[in-house]
């Protein structure tokens, strides 16, 4: 049985933004964007794959430990990748925002109009770049995550896409109780319920209320 | 002193809309739009308004208390008065949604580009008709309200064009767990920091998550 392709700990503001304005190297998230994350650094999840405490344990971290469990591949926009726009450098040092051993361990498909070789950092993480588009992208990583889930990591616009071409079985939503004013916006445009989704579960976390939004049951 | 300008128990569903769309005398919140009220019908607060029932007490029922208590004046859009568009009849017949004894219980400012007399409700609510945009409904809903609350009721067009003007001092807004897809956004284009707003309280109730809006403190 193929894996479900899905979108886990997708951060939004109160207001709907997905990211800040204004992207770059000192603020990846964008402006006020890891407002939004919030919920997520203290959680026993994310501490385990970066931090040095022991981190929290309760519904943020369930829901963060269920994003990380049973991923065979991911698929990420280029702005998630890299602060770079356009063609890549033809001695490209970038390897993503996650240093030497990043926390995939598993390929990760970054959707870019510019092609780039594929290389493997420690941990298993291999990053390719697909020139094809999202449906290109989302067969490859079908290939390599065989019974595994995927998961789509964003930004909001890669998001929208995959979501508009019907393509995500889930998607658990973090909304932060943060407004940003001005962003990438996740809903702005998106009609789910005539894409044939709606929530399926909403729970009240620590810092964050988490929507699990799927697609309508069908008797 | 004078009373606080508000905004109070305006339920958005998760994808941002205040509203559903096709507004008509059969759907008044638009097609869907009662969804994003489900929270609110429970409470005591509003089953003692409109109800059989004793209602639910908790933090559902505080947020929607804390939205009815010491208002002096509401100003309402003209949609959430009424299903009717452009002149009224001559003879209107209609008085609102809210049957003989509506429960403003105060002057409630209505927002339209059609002039009509003003008339008083059992209870005390008495409806006017200001055609000189929002800034001449707030005086006289100031006017009106003394030292007590005004309330701007909605909609969504109205909250944006009061929050535009930076004339709004809190806003309670309740975030539904429900998709509407389509309907009037509430969020929009709006940049709320940019105006100097930004999120007081969030906090789960029982059936929404409720975040309070206020001011931006300034040292």
């Amino acid at each position: 049985m193929a894996g479900k392709v899905r979108v886990s700990s997708y951060a939004v503001s109160a207001d709907g933004f997905g990211a800040g304005p204004d992207q770059s190297l000192e603020t990846p998230l964008g402006v006020g964007g890891e407002g939004m994350h919030r919920w997520f650094f203290p959680t026993a999840t994310f501490q385990s794959m970066y931090g040095a405490g022991q981190g929290e344990t309760g519904v943020d971290d369930d829901f963060a430990r269920r994003g990380m469990a049973g991923l065979g591949a991911w698929i990420l926009g280029r702005n998630m990748f890299a602060h770079s726009r356009g063609p890549w450098p033809e001695d490209d040092k970038w390897k993503g925002w996650w240093g030497e051993e990043p926390p995939y361990r598993c390929p990760v498909f970054i959707l870019t109009h510019h092609a780039r070789p594929s290389f493997e950092m420690k941990g298993g993480t291999v990053f390719h770049f697909v020139t094809e588009g999202i449906e290109a992208a989302l067969e490859r990583a079908r290939a390599a995550a065989g019974d595994l889930d995927i998961r789509i990591g964003g930004g909001a616009e890669t998001i929208r896409q995959y979501l508009t071409a019907g393509l995500i079985d889930e998607m658990h939503i973090a909304v932060s109780p943060v407004l940003l004013g001005r962003g990438e916006p996740l809903w702005a445009g998106l009609d789910l319920l005539a894409l044939g989704y709606d929530i399926r579960e909403s729970m009240a976390g620590e810092r964050a209320t988490h929507l699990v939004i799927g697609r309508k049951e069908t008797v």
